[in-house]
């Protein structure tokens, strides 16, 4: 097996370690990824309905997702921190029962966005759920993933049309 | 619709504020969440296997989620801050291609800690992604949702069984 | 000149200290701030006119003023940490260049809120001015006050009705 | 109307982004900015007075300010994270019943320092605030802006000495 | 060995958790701590010399020290997160090559402050090594350790005075 | 006295700044650390023994130390903001009575690590502490040092003999 599927997280002895990318190059990366917020069709309805339609629901969500994204590093224990040059997340219906949150991050540096990405999503999924629990305490939170990324040593990454298929798409 | 089926995070204006909880009186409350992290069956077997099982990648995940669960309210932007009186995370192997993590919040407090104990379980997920991605970028979280609920004005909670059965039991 | 003049963060060799509060009974505290962003009238017109009034201006602007309330005694180094039961921060136009802010803060606690509703109101300034400084980057912030505050030891305060006039009213 | 003067921290839908810098220049960018602190004459006489003038007061604000400083990106939600290369921010009496705050920050980077420069006048104020309240609720903070900034593609920029006039100057 | 003998954070299986104290009463709580900072007798004299005796320096040791007492919960994984009703952080010159923290931190609530206590101590010896370190690089941080406890179930824990020589004392 | 034995952090006015860097090139800088923790003899076997020896205590001190490294910037006032391309903590035994932790920080940057290697180093003996104190309360933390700099204008620097025989080696 290459060296590059190995647990670059851990040292040989099992010990948690911050990898070291100090001899890495800094280059463009980019990451896109996605969660599903699946709730019971009424919420749904109540949520986009009306003459004021879901007020700030979405944009809380959206604000949470991005300012999670800038905080990766302070979440996640072994996660480098470093300075995004771009966050989008954004939210939308899918069907009845589901609202898809799709999120890209950028940076000029050396490590891959993957986790600000996935973060962003997760956060996003977490403050809807936040904002609704009141009518909809057994909403579910789904297929939290990575749907592509760029840039980097380990090369270009994209989920499989079949993973897709169960996501947002 | 009862007015506890409201979205109380809004005001009549649909803007976000955080609701008043200081007539609340201050009781035990407490949640459990789970999140499911689906895997390619190598993965899993590489995490489980060997001398040095799984190293200090279960710990990590473990104190990422403890951390997180008392962040909360810096993540979501509506959640009160609150001082957790316990925090449990756990993760087990299930089936051949899945990590489950289930975590447990406590509070004597005005809030419920559904949120805590979702985040606790979010980026112990997050974590447990970050260290496996690079052998398995294609990796997804699953089934993030609450099991159980209690205290507070709203009541008992408890999931649906149809529901458990898609995650961890 | 009473004791309660005295500037009660300091020791008597002038040194910054964290008052002790250990003795000051629970009540309900309240407090209410202000913060006025004056803006070029066209600046202000683009901001309401339009199909898509402001789009997520106010929505963010208020988002982060909640948000930095709980983090004040993060920001103040003298500011005791506290949970907030509720936090509010409304934005409207005020005439035809400036932007008023409003913001009010509760605690079940030992300690007043003024300081909370006051680094609300003036995060939620700065972060109006970032979505509108690629067009008006002369904006400046104007009367950061605290207009009332209720309980605690100190008794109930309330700006004078001539201070008032410059601000918000 | 240029591009240049978008709200380009708003999608076409109105939606909040994180605006794209990626391909901007690493260039060296700096700000200034100005806040001032109108009080009771006897509370700046206290404050400057004595054989031990003001302890350690001006100190706490100065350091709130330069931490508040590197804090920006976490308190303003579409705020760049970055990694300030100078912070200064300078305090004194005006007056006699006014204490001028201002500040100055550096960048090595892709994006502009202004939201840091008022971040740190903003934080130094609301901890003079915090420091002096005990004797003088009715402060006031005024005049928080923008006095320069330069470097990056939006070019120069000055506050017009009208301004000034009511500022620190 | 009496049960309160036991790694309390630790679950039967050895695995991290944030221990229960949701049975625990609200008491007031008490802890001090120190620490030494030890360095050239040049780099002392040079601190507490001339016109203008050591400027900011103390000052943002302390300050820094009482901020980080607010923020031990972030910096422990296993440390309750709670509001501490007083903080008090001193320095001192002892001796000809050493400054003396001690730190006190006060709550009324349901876990110690030793954690507290020991991180401002830490936090204020770390930021006086910053401040010298380009005028000392060889300074050394001694002893820091809790002087004494009171409050809570455990009872109350003074240092034994042998350990105390060394200290500060 | 060469200009580089000044204290920088001080204006001539001796008031905190934070120095600035940005004329500094960017260049591979690295720090090493190490602290001690002095416990009863007894503390250590029961850490140490058993089937299950010392559980997650080691793996949490770890992460504690790698966390607090990247946020030494927020802990100490005048600390530069920076992305760590690296952090290594580690813990061992030594002799009957004490922990030894070493720490290894890198940066591609303008400033150098220092603080953030002992930073590390800190909070991974508090940690320690925190985990162990329900059993021995009297735990000293030793020797918090810097071992070794290397990169930027200050040259390299590396601690006495003498200096290392009463820390971990």
């Amino acid at each position: 097996m290459p060296s590059s599927l190995e647990f670059t997280h851990l040292t040989a002895q099992g010990h948690a370690q911050m990898v070291d990318v100090s001899d890495k190059p800094e280059t463009v990366r980019e990451a896109r990824a996605e969660a599903v917020v699946r709730m019971l069709p009424t919420t749904l309805a109540r949520l986009m309905a009306g003459d004021l339609p879901k007020g700030d629901v979405f944009a809380v969500a959206r604000i949470a997702g991005i300012s999670a994204a800038k905080r990766a590093h302070e979440l996640i224990p072994l996660c480098h921190a470093l300075a995004l040059s771009a966050v989008e997340v954004e939210l939308n219906a899918r069907g009845d029962d589901a609202v898809c949150i799709r999120t890209r991050c950028k940076l000029n540096g050396r490590t891959g966005v993957e986790m600000e990405a996935l973060t962003a999503a997760s956060v996003a999924a977490l403050t809807l759920y936040d904002m609704c629990k009141a009518v909809d305490r057994g909403m579910c939170i789904e297929h939290i993933r990575l749907l592509e990324k760029s840039g980097g040593a380990s090369g270009h990454f994209q989920a499989a049309p079949d993973a897709l298929k169960e996501g947002c798409a």
